[in-house]
């Protein structure tokens, strides 16, 4: 397994800090990371409450103005920094790094759920059928897989029951589904941006209508959010030290089942 | 560096054939990818060809259906085959998958640029203002970047040019925006399907027009196909034999600078 085999030992390893200061690189990746997510958490209020109205749970568009905040908030916001806390804590209890892993997407996923149930209220009251565009379509996908991906997280890596084969077998494709998801959540939110735009701003949407502005250099800023957590999560120099329940629920693209895969149980 | 530490040991190497047969896994998960990728070149055809009146170069809507179609074919179906070359071809020669992994990549960025002139030239014709849509900034961004990246992969690792240390550098980069320009594509193709139906079929899509499902199933089948992609550049067991500049063009997630970074020169 590489984790065992010095991959810690280069510079600016998560190990220690290296010479060439990996974890002040990391630092200034996670705080523009964290300067970007904010900035899309704001931008979502701005649009929805400046442009689109404001907020209010009555059945009218206002409701429907809390289901990108919601979803920017919880499903791309939260979820990719719920997946950077292994990085950013290297030194902490495993442990600990664990439950706020799952607390924080317990929190995204919590958050999901009043942005869908926003949007789904909204739908019945203006009698507007759901479920048939595209944004609607990969937006469930991509919800659907979250609470799975949740559950079996939890069901494999917090609870005592599975055994290391199964948490190592498992290993894996949480950590693949954990950086799709990602992309899927940040795609559906780029659907979703396009489709309301075109709803409510068609004829002056080429203009270059401000509103237009705003929602395109939006869906810029969720793009470079994707990219910034994927790019850390891709460096082998900030991973987290090794321990092979550890990496359960780090993100990192290195499969650890070598020598303890299904294969050789 | 992992890969001599005995990361193609696994079942399933790319070393040899382990006894878990991962290359048979392999087999089928690329063999997936292309019945995926080719339904989605078919679906672009048949739902321009069919539902928008087949193609043209003449300046009409005709002209404009070759956007999606050459899209989806070069940017999308080539370029992830491209980046698979290296999973399917373990033990030819270094430098002949290199070529290959360049030479469909040069395919897909002249396909694209077909693509791209099919609608800039139609906009023109038909007074369409250019570049206010978000589908068309992270289009365009995608386009950009595919371009340096062709640029940049060839100028560091197959001209001579570029020193070792170069190229371990630039090694990860290309690794981490080969991933994220399928992502990429993949969101800017969605973007595009969603806006397509939007001006086209607007009154009928909550219907569940069967142009609108159709163009919805070939979204989820774009998705499909960069996640099998994706799925398979993740796994450690698919990866090619190791060598640092063979790695260079091989797009997996793992770090190869450790020891040969830019701050151990």
């Amino acid at each position: 397994m590489d984790p065992d085999t010095g991959s810690g030992s280069g510079c600016g390893s998560g190990r220690g800090l290296g010479p060439c200061s990996g974890r002040s690189m990391l630092a200034w990746l996670v705080g523009a990371a964290q300067v970007v997510g904010v900035a899309c958490v704001v931008l979502s209020g701005v649009w929805m409450g400046h442009y689109r109205g404001g907020f209010a749970w009555d059945g009218s568009a206002h409701q429907f103005n809390l289901h990108p905040l919601c979803m920017v908030l919880g499903l791309v916001f939260l979820y990719g920094d719920a997946v950077l806390v292994y990085r950013v804590f290297p030194n902490e209890q495993r442990r600990s790094v664990k439950l706020l892993h799952a607390g924080i997407h317990l929190l995204a996923l919590v958050i999901s759920i009043v942005g869908m149930v926003a949007v789904f209220d909204f739908h019945r009251a203006q009698k507007i059928p759901d479920m048939y565009s595209l944004h609607s379509w990969c937006g469930m996908t991509t919800f659907i897989l979250f609470c799975l991906q949740w559950v079996m997280g939890l069901g494999f890596f917090l609870f005592p029951g599975a055994s290391s084969w199964l948490r190592a077998w498992y290993l894996p494709l949480h950590v693949f589904w954990g950086v799709a998801l990602l992309a899927l959540a940040v795609g559906s939110s780029l659907l979703g941006i396009t489709e309301k735009l075109l709803f409510s701003i068609m004829s002056s949407y080429p203009l270059f209508d401000q509103e237009g502005v705003l929602a395109n250099g939006l869906g810029l800023l969720l793009l470079a959010f994707g990219l910034l957590v994927g790019f850390v999560l891709s460096r082998e120099e900030f991973r987290r030290p090794p321990h092979p329940e550890e990496e359960a629920l780090s993100v990192h693209f290195k499969t650890l089942t070598e020598g303890g895969s299904p294969c050789t149980p």
